[in-house]
């Protein structure tokens, strides 16, 4: 299931790219990343909702957590979104790989304290993982506001990778009369499930 | 979209959990893993596919990949899986959330130099991420094995945190005329795209 030693240099090159647009078209893409630092020489991973405003990656999280404030207290981080787009299937366990899109963005966050761009910020989360949704929603209050730490990381020094198209099979093994080629992946909503508290009389709405 | 900050400990301690059992579970049903390290203080966080082999999680890689290397050394990592379940609308933007379960494994890993224990355990990865597939294959090359780094990481240090059900909403915004409930998101295979060399009168098995 690896890449072959002799071509890692080859194929990381080709599969890399530096381009901003590249990277703003896989964030915008996604809904969870995970975020990697390091305490007391210990690296952690964590999974947390974004969005991107402009040049910035934005996460968040209560005021009261300690990794928000060691992030906003200038704590390196790598954020990374990735999308797992296929399963390929080649004629060897060796030449078997994944269709992917990822992206790594490295840096120190900023702390968002301004109330109206934490507003702002607020509104471009949402907007993001449940587009149509504001609309529909009260204003956060300044009690909801104080107790949210929001963090704004530059998507100045980012890394992109992807895997895309059939197996590459070595050349001996083409004439194995076995199947080959790509299973697809994807994200896919189900069937909304109501809350059991509901108010009688509301529909679905047309943004799900 | 956060918690709220005075009850964000308890909350934790209810998401959270040692037990063994969920994370195996956890663990088997998914596919992609992101490994995250620290090297010259800039953390990393690096999608790479997984399985769990009895009470240890395998990753592989080119044996001339640097970070493989690092790892093998005893570089600390977690290896963090993520399934992303579902979207939670709220009656208020502070309580809007998203359905999880995430798995991180802290610790360092080992490299499986033995042929026939790194033979079994690229075995036991192709089940995983392709069940059906090995009878199909021919075996790997020595070779093929000699570029292939195989890392284990005990599963022995690690934290399970998971958020399921319904929005919980603030009572004060029960009455809220606004649909509440949840969008269930889950990772679905499309149709299968045969590769453009398949060879001709080739099928697709019936294990995708």
């Amino acid at each position: 299931m690896t890449q072959k030693a002799d071509t890692k240099f080859k194929r990381e090159a080709k599969r890399g790219s530096h381009d901003f647009k590249l990277a703003c078209e896989m964030l915008d893409a996604g809904k969870i990343c995970h975020v990697g630092f390091s305490l007391d020489e210990q690296p952690y991973v964590l999974p947390m909702a974004y969005a991107r405003m402009g040049d910035q990656l934005l996460i968040h999280g209560s005021i009261a957590s300690r990794l928000m404030k060691n992030l906003a207290d200038g704590l390196r981080c790598c954020i990374t979104v990735t999308h797992f787009d296929g399963l390929v299937y080649a004629r060897s366990t060796f030449n078997s790989s994944m269709n992917y899109r990822s992206v790594m963005v490295f840096g120190t966050a900023r702390p968002i304290l301004d109330a109206d761009e934490k507003r702002q910020s607020i509104q471009v989360l949402v907007d993001h993982l449940m587009p149509g949704r504001r609309a529909e929603l009260r204003k956060s209050t300044i009690k909801e506001l104080n107790a949210t730490s929001m963090l704004a990381l530059p998507i100045e020094t980012f890394s992109v990778k992807c895997r895309t198209g059939p197996p590459e099979d070595t050349k001996s093994d083409l004439d194995t009369p076995v199947w080959a080629g790509v299973v697809p992946l994807q994200l896919t909503a189900g069937e909304p499930v109501d809350a059991p508290d509901l108010l009688p009389g509301i529909t679905r709405p047309d943004y799900l």
